[in-house]
């Protein structure tokens, strides 16, 4: 059966724009915060294939996307890699032994991620059972570099200056990191495609972080290496890459995927503009405009009027915010797949 | 005298291209520290005219620079507005009570805010005494959306979630707020001029909180009529503006103003492209680059090969980190003036 999703992906016209949401499967959702308290932590629902499975269906089930996205978190492949994990309440994820030394970077083991990460292959399998075969089921990644400042910072960071001393103090053992991660996201993003998953995606969350130079240096040059090694070996699973808050940088955006994901500080004009030929897009309402109805209409309004149902991926510009109404979520949905009906 | 920074801002050649840094008086200065430990706490120093001239003084005689700016915080404003305000250890500053109605909107004090203010106007006035006539003051504030963010958010925040629901749900409190702080900032701003600042800048930090059209509606149309206002009063005094983190945005900046700086997520390249024949350009190096000599003289030569010493000003992208070591400071100081000698 066809997924209007996937068409969408491959540049295919489809009846109407499909549409997801970052973090869809989350905290707005009280039925998710329900199987999350029951898991007990936010790592143990990651590692529980049938929970994790139910929370991915849920947005599908309850908000109407075109799209699920299975359940898990980026820093399951460092933590698997062999690095020790705790989600902090109030401050999120925090690596205890963060990266400072070619050696920590030599006990990172890759096998032992691929094989450790069994559990999210299962949830991808349980998914795909259970999901209606004309929708969508993404895997993801984190991008190695995303993965790697983790890693180094130890925790979420306003300024970086952990990684980006190193990258400027000691660039080598930046790059022998990043080519170990790339190798377990290889691995990894592999099984997830023989597991089940529809599409692919690279979350590089932190390209933000990165002056020009050095985001093709450090990052860009890992996701291409990455995403030229899915397609060499499963040309058929579109891949989406979303690297956050390089809008500056479009011209040099290069390699082998089929979707650029737009974050709401990239006017879609300029990635239209920049990219729009080479790539299909996927993007950008502004995820606050989810607190009201009338800023809803206006936002989907502004992406129609430059995307018109071609060559385009529904989607907000970042996560959905715990915060928001369900029945606002539910309206974005309905609000896309309506107006870009027949257009 | 003349000073060869307000030359670069008037458009004027001059002998080699002049460099100040963001937060150069700050705590990556021991003599800083020490100032600031005998002070207290930082909103003490911030009004004490006599040690706040002091550490606007070290970057100049201990650095180098060509321009102090004066020491203070944009966060005095609402303060004297009437907002209690607190620098919590570890978490920055807090106000206890953010603005949630129109009632708090009307409770602020324009007037009184110019007015206790002085301490700012006496520490110009001491700087412009004890600094070399061939150097330029630098007086500040933050943008009216800046202000506003911290005065609704009532502290940092990562989502903006706040002042992004005030913003889709209820524009016209926002708009009422930013009138207010705008009013605020031209009483303030005209005194400082007054006072002897020879140049006058606009720090907006949060720039990069809003999608494009929110941008221009919540933000650059206050920026502009503060520094219309500015610009009619005071012709003489050049204006820089700083929104940061809008790349995606350059096509729509406009106003009168002289000097745009530029962050380093911009490349230099693209804001020549787009900017440089109406402004004068501030930028743009990696502040992180100071961690490395060699990182330095690549950041300066990347820099000069798109600006050449031709209208520009030499900055760092952002504010200089604390654990920077003084000498790389100094090194990049000596750089820039050396390298852009007699270009």
């Amino acid at each position: 059966m066809s997924k209007i999703f996937v068409d969408a992906c491959r540049g295919k016209k489809t009846p109407y724009t499909p549409v997801w949401m970052m973090r869809q499967a989350g905290r707005y959702l009280p039925e998710y915060m329900e199987v999350r308290a029951e898991a007990g932590d936010f790592l143990s629902l990651c590692k529980d294939p049938k929970k994790a499975c139910e929370v991915s269906l849920q947005p599908v089930d309850i908000v109407g996307v075109d799209a699920a996205i299975m359940f898990s978190d980026i820093l399951v492949v460092p933590l698997e890699m062999g690095m020790e994990l705790k989600f902090v309440k109030g401050e999120g994820p925090v690596f205890s032994n963060p990266i400072t030394s070619l050696e920590d970077v030599e006990k990172l083991d890759v096998q032992k991620a691929a094989n450790e990460l069994k559990y999210v292959y299962d949830t991808i399998k349980l998914i795909r059972g259970k999901l209606a075969a004309d929708k969508a089921l993404i895997g993801f990644c984190g991008a190695p570099w995303t993965l790697a400042t983790y890693m180094i910072e130890g925790q979420g960071t306003k300024t970086y200056n952990k990684v980006k001393k190193m990258i400027y103090t000691n660039p080598n053992l930046m790059h022998a990191l990043l080519a170990k991660v790339t190798e377990a996201l290889k691995l990894y993003m592999e099984n997830q495609i023989k597991s089940g998953i529809d599409v692919a995606m690279v979350f590089d969350s932190w390209a933000v972080a990165l002056e020009q130079s050095a985001y093709f240096e450090f990052s860009w040059k890992y996701i291409k290496e990455l995403t030229s090694f899915l397609k060499k070996n499963y040309p058929d699973t579109p891949i989406i890459v979303f690297p956050k808050g390089i809008s500056g940088y479009l011209d040099e955006i290069d390699g082998e995927f089929d979707v650029f994901g737009v974050d709401w500080s990239t006017p879609m004009e300029l990635a239209k503009e920049k990219l729009g030929d080479k790539y299909i897009l996927q993007g950008n309402m502004e995820p606050t405009r989810l607190y009201d109805k009338k800023a809803i209409d206006e936002g989907v309004d502004r992406v129609i009027k430059v995307m018109k149902n071609e060559r385009h991926i529904f989607n907000l510009g970042h996560g959905i915010l715990p915060d928001v109404p369900v029945e606002n979520a539910k309206y974005f949905i309905k609000t896309v797949q309506e107006k870009t009906k027949n257009l």
